[in-house]
């Protein structure tokens, strides 16, 4: 840390995939109000794809990726992060571990979800559109259905299978047409079996299925929801630190 | 640096401003071919828009950004950088006492939207379309002209005040037809003076004036370029580091 930074970072632990980082680091700023440049976040986005793959290492117990995944805490953290938001669903499957080698907040995507449910949905059960990894990891379950005393209702395997997990292929395929209809045609079998909202919980989704789509009930990005408590903690927590932020008339006395 | 790190990571020098950062990231996963999150290039992008503007330390003598730029600098190489890009044109115009600085490589924005133009176009004058302060600070006409004899064309003063700022403002400002119709004429008046292609040397110009708008000659986006430059030299430079990326059976050896 030297006299041009500000007194700390947002760290986010990305790469899993690229472009779901590119999406978060897009949502943090489109949530960011601000007239000038010098009012966004800032931030240290580590973005190391080489980290081993999450899903595989759920469902196959293949190889873990959280020894990768506490290097990059540790290397946020030595790069002068004050706080860590992780844009990957399925990492969150290893959180109590990094919460516990963590020296500074770590945001849970799953609280912040929360915190637009609360904020945007009243009752009812909550539908999940997720890869099968973040949904065999029960990373939503556990975290909204234990802690909060939500309804959390999966997909049915088969729709999971010839719905989800196709729809997603197909966004990642560029055909978002078919990924249009596919998903939403998930969403509505989720409202059909009592879901009053659905999380997007994947970067995927919401590509094709916008607050605007004619699925009949709210849907939540997740990735929008850490991007928004993301903005919302450097707004409480930097106010202190806005006249820091000029930095004018500084010189370099670390140099 | 741990053992799940690659060997070196690209650096990138961002926040100017944010918008620019992601674009740039994002060209740099669109010119990335891989079949899997792990064939990506590892990147650390440090995006801190409390950066001084660029623009006004070079047209009004305000602030200079050199000593936050070069702590960006450092910070970036002590985290692991071993090659660093700067997605700002403006910025570059400092690029000589960030070089000195530095220990690693810096790739300057206008050698590589040379190696787009050597790879592009044969001949004749090259149009410049850019913001005010790049244009005043000679960034492109300085290195272009000087070093590989090509001959820059800017816009006519007028047609700087009546087209290019105000295409760029209408952009920034989310009119992309008011954008793309003033762009586009000075595109055009740029190739009625002798211009045989163009380069869009600023984030908001390819918004609107893809390779397949009615302008007809070709236009080099210098994001792009910077983008492709930086996948180059992940491909040449990591050969030998593949094998290090699957970071199998490792454990943190320095934790």
């Amino acid at each position: 840390m030297t006299d041009f930074a500000p007194s700390g970072y947002l760290g986010v632990l990305g790469g899993m995939g690229p472009g779901a980082t590119a999406d978060f680091y897009l949502k943090l700023i489109s949530a960011t109000v601000a007239s000038t440049d010098q009012e966004h976040v800032a931030t240290i986005i580590r973005s190391v794809p080489q980290i081993p793959d999450r899903s595989a290492a759920i469902s196959k117990k293949a190889e873990s990726p959280l020894p990768a995944l506490s290097s990059g805490i540790r290397e946020l953290i030595s790069s002068g992060a004050k706080a860590i938001a992780i844009p990957c669903n399925t990492a969150h499957f290893w959180y109590e571990d990094l919460v516990a080698i963590s020296t500074v907040p770590v945001f849970h995507i799953v609280d912040t979800v929360r915190e637009r449910l609360e904020t945007n949905v009243r009752t009812g059960p909550v539908g999940l559109l997720a890869t099968a990894g973040t949904i065999e990891g029960k990373i939503y379950q556990n975290r909204l259905g234990g802690q909060s005393g939500y309804q959390v209702l999966v997909p049915e395997e088969e729709d999971q299978k010839k719905l989800v997990s196709p729809g997603i292929a197909a966004v990642k395929a560029g055909d978002l047409i078919a990924g249009a209809d596919l998903l939403s045609k998930a969403a509505r079998r989720l409202q059909e079996r009592g879901a009053r909202s659905a999380i997007m919980a994947c970067t995927e989704i919401p590509i094709v299925l916008g607050p605007k789509s004619d699925v009949g009930m709210p849907l939540i990005d997740a990735t929008d929801a850490l991007a928004r408590h993301c903005v919302e903690w450097w707004r409480t927590s930097s106010s202190s630190r806005v006249d820091d932020l000029h930095l004018s008339g500084a010189t370099d006395s670390n140099s």
